[in-house]
């Protein structure tokens, strides 16, 4: 099942997407859900971030070759930090390039959408605590990343954090699924979830193990290799099969 | 003023603290103040953490001889990194040493609370934006600090963020006034907000230049030196001049 937020004139709220239709929800789509009896054509709707997290934790590191190219072989340990929500846009939306970077790259991630509340998750009880996956971007102003050795500032400008297109909730084979990045429609990242150092449930339990996690968090999984600079007018997709894909045009900062 | 947020009884919410009067407020305190016309006695009430902010943003090596114990000169550009919301508690409130930590140490720190969404405020602006201040704890586990590189893990545990015990909206020497710990009763930590590196409008200038603030989110200015270990049963304070006193105990993670 396909999981949404969306607009469509004065309405405002989440649906659930199936082919062509937007199956629109009363109220929000963590629990019993419940439809309205509205059908939109998905044509007609904006789709927003499928999502209001509280908090966005994000691993580092977590597929070897990328980690190489950043110089060092992964961490033993899952390796996390924080994006702030006001990163967040959706998908279609614009990524833009801040003045004090000269060199913005996108990472394409899985993103994992928590469904409850919970708190030390044993491995075994994971599936217990996710509602869905959806595509993630983890912009990134490389630049910044190795000039201040934390990687809150690099990670955290606004637009710095698609989301989208929606959350697949039946996405079985999330650890052996297919992300890919193209950037002008040439791909830049090629991948297997299977290449993760740390799996989906060594993450979710680790976290956990460390934060409550609130219904609706969004855990980012790591970013394959292939860093890739962005520049204004550049059109770069996330695609994550048995999910779909999340389009963010990009401009400068005037 | 002080603005703080409370529960009593069935009541919860929001209130103008006057000497030991508690005056209720409808609604939030960010804008025009209602009164309910109840008063309640201080010693009745629990106090909470004053504020609910959608992220909090700490400014590490703030202060020089901080910088120095932790092994190098403050850097030339304020560094930030985020601490999650789920790590904030109150006054009185217990911080919790996790399993995974020997060494979990306090940093008394002034709190800026924001009033209004901002983005790209000049220096001059700074004070428009500013609610009040606020004392906070950014309680760190040092042997995880270390080992990770990262700052979030060790500063995003649960309990790891007290703030309170209210907001003071007329701290007119923020820029110049005495912070001080105290761990079961011992000066830890000594220093005046003037000793800070980068100043209070340097800092709400430089982070809204990279993110938009939203009114109630909270940057912490920083910690002066005197790191020191807290152990289970230890009673810990963060004084500042001119705000009150923020005081937890502490309890090992069973």
């Amino acid at each position: 099942m396909r999981l949404a937020r969306f607009t469509h004139n004065d309405n405002f709220g989440y649906a659930v997407i199936e082919s062509n239709q937007v199956k629109v929800l009363s109220g929000h789509p963590i629990g019993e859900l419940q439809f309205t009896g509205e059908v939109l054509d998905l044509s007609d709707v904006r789709l927003l971030a499928p999502v209001i997290p509280s908090k966005i934790i994000c691993i580092g590191k977590n597929y070897r070759e990328h980690s190489l190219e950043m110089g060092t072989e992964p961490p033993s340990e899952p390796l996390f930090f924080f994006k702030p929500t006001t990163s967040i846009i959706g998908p279609e939306d614009f990524i833009r390039i801040p003045s004090q970077s000269n060199d913005v790259q996108h990472e394409s991630e899985l993103a994992i959408v928590i469904s409850r509340l919970c708190k030390d998750v044993p491995l075994g009880r994971v599936s217990d605590v996710i509602l869905g996956y959806t595509c993630a971007n983890d912009v990134t102003a490389r630049d910044l990343q190795f000039r201040d050795g934390q990687w809150a500032r690099s990670k955290g400008f606004d637009t710095f954090c698609p989301l989208g297109p929606w959350i697949e909730t039946e996405l079985s084979n999330a650890q052996d699924t297919k992300i890919e990045s193209r950037l002008n429609g040439a791909i830049t990242q090629q991948a297997s979830t299977s290449e993760m150092v740390h799996t989906i449930a060594e993450l979710v339990s680790w976290v956990s193990h460390h934060m409550t996690l609130l219904p609706g968090d969004v855990i980012l999984t790591g970013s394959p290799a292939g860093m890739s600079k962005m520049v204004s007018a550049d059109v770069v997709e996330v695609e994550i099969t048995g999910i779909g894909t999340l389009r963010n045009k990009v401009v400068a900062y005037e």
